[in-house]
């Protein structure tokens, strides 16, 4: 088995993909149009993609990749994010004068470094990337920012870790392939529908949920800017397609939204 | 009138504060942190803060410093953003070694960057700022990501306008107060609140709403990690807290959340 993920050998991706998947084959992508291109055209069997973060919300684009493509969810992961601070074996954190990392990773540690004096940070396309990268140039005046995995893979050194300015940042990932899967138990799914915008709407389209007893775990409204009438919904809710109540709910649901499309039905993942 | 914003002049959020608020005093402030308790503190009557973007979701963590300070949302206002690059007069596209933005601007406009052979790019804490860095530098050979107003501040040349991945680009700004105010029409109320996570438990606090015939502008589910079962819900509705209807609303909420807090009400920007 072979699994795409966006970024390189060490990034939190691989590292969410392996918890998931266990040992596989995996495929680097250098976009998330590209994990899903890859797992449109067989190259691979799964996708694993970050959907949303704790700190920084959904991740609106790869809700677009999932309309555009036929691919379906079968799986998620949380994953607990914990930014190290990286540099060869042998430096100090006295020694570093310039840090690299990705763009989030740079955001998400920009209290921990702007308080390393006279540092400057310097943006580079993936988190593992950047522990290649420096181990690569031999560089003892700068740390990388990645994970303990990428640290470890290039056998490098770890001068600080837990370095996120916020301690709750966890990224939620998903699982896609080109077939959808029966989850046997606590399973679920995730839809993604859109309503005429009128007063009680909304409300009309969750009863058919609330009606059920369908207890829903996330929901979120995406205006479509420029078409200020128009919203994306985006539910996930307990329950697998195979339900009744759920066949029920989704048939009554489509009464009522301009478009509904389910992205998938899984097992849920409850970190502890 | 005084009013903070989180970045340097010519930011994107100086943009929405003076579109939103006209000619005014401002204060740069270097976080969202500083920019609530300037506010808090009557260092500046206002602050101006971005809540959500069109492809990157919901800052958290401002509604996190919403929820920490006694401080009242009083408008609203949608930026389109439209990145620049931004280099020191005279200098051509093709000298360009080294792009230099803050890391969210960095992340928007990776493809373009990508394509631009052998340049590397480098974070600084600001869009405005690496314009202004530029500016002292003198240095020919390197561009900057911001606004058309920051080129245009720091007396610079702009070598592309647009330059975002992706055209449906908007940040939506937050105008925050000590005192609240009461919009004399088209007003919209943001509200936080918290449930007993139980199945239809939001269907009840959204029936509060719907029964009364008012329009949800917003809604959007925030777990809270690491304690399975809690939720925080953002709800933004059509309407003034000083209308009955909303009173009411409002009132039979408070009976079923476990917390309930009105952030503001405020008249409603409506992007072209």
């Amino acid at each position: 088995m072979k699994v795409a993920f966006q970024g390189e050998p060490g990034a939190y991706s691989e590292q969410a993909l392996y918890a998931y998947f266990g040992p596989v084959e995996t495929l680097p992508c250098e976009s998330f149009d590209d994990v899903f291109a890859a797992v449109a055209d067989g190259q691979v069997e799964s996708g694993m993609i970050a959907i949303e973060n704790s700190l920084a919300g959904s991740i609106h684009h790869n809700y677009d990749l999932l309309l555009r493509h036929q691919l379906w969810i079968v799986g998620e992961y949380f994953l607990r994010v914990r930014h190290c601070l990286i540099a060869l074996p042998g430096v100090e954190k006295s020694e570093i004068k310039r840090v690299i990392s990705h763009p989030q990773a740079l955001g998400q540690t920009m209290g921990y470094v702007r308080a390393m004096p006279g540092v400057k940070s310097e943006a580079v396309f993936d988190t593992a990337g950047s522990v290649k990268m420096l181990k690569e140039s031999g560089d003892r005046s700068t740390a990388a920012i990645a994970s303990r995995r990428a640290a470890e893979l290039y056998g490098m050194n770890i001068l600080a870790e837990g370095i996120e300015d916020d301690p709750e940042n966890y990224t939620r990932f998903l699982a896609i392939t080109p077939a959808p899967v029966t989850p046997a138990a606590d399973a679920k799914t995730s839809i993604v529908f859109s309503l005429k915008n009128q007063p009680g709407a909304l409300f009309k389209a969750m009863s058919v949920f609330a009606l059920r007893d369908i207890d829903l775990t996330k929901i979120e409204s995406r205006p479509l800017i420029g078409k200020p009438w128009e919203y994306l919904f985006y539910i996930d809710f307990a329950g697998s397609t195979d339900d009744e109540h759920v066949k029920k709910a989704l048939d009554h649901l489509g009464e009522y939204a301009l478009m509904l499309r389910v992205l998938g039905c899984y097992p849920r993942h409850r970190p502890a």
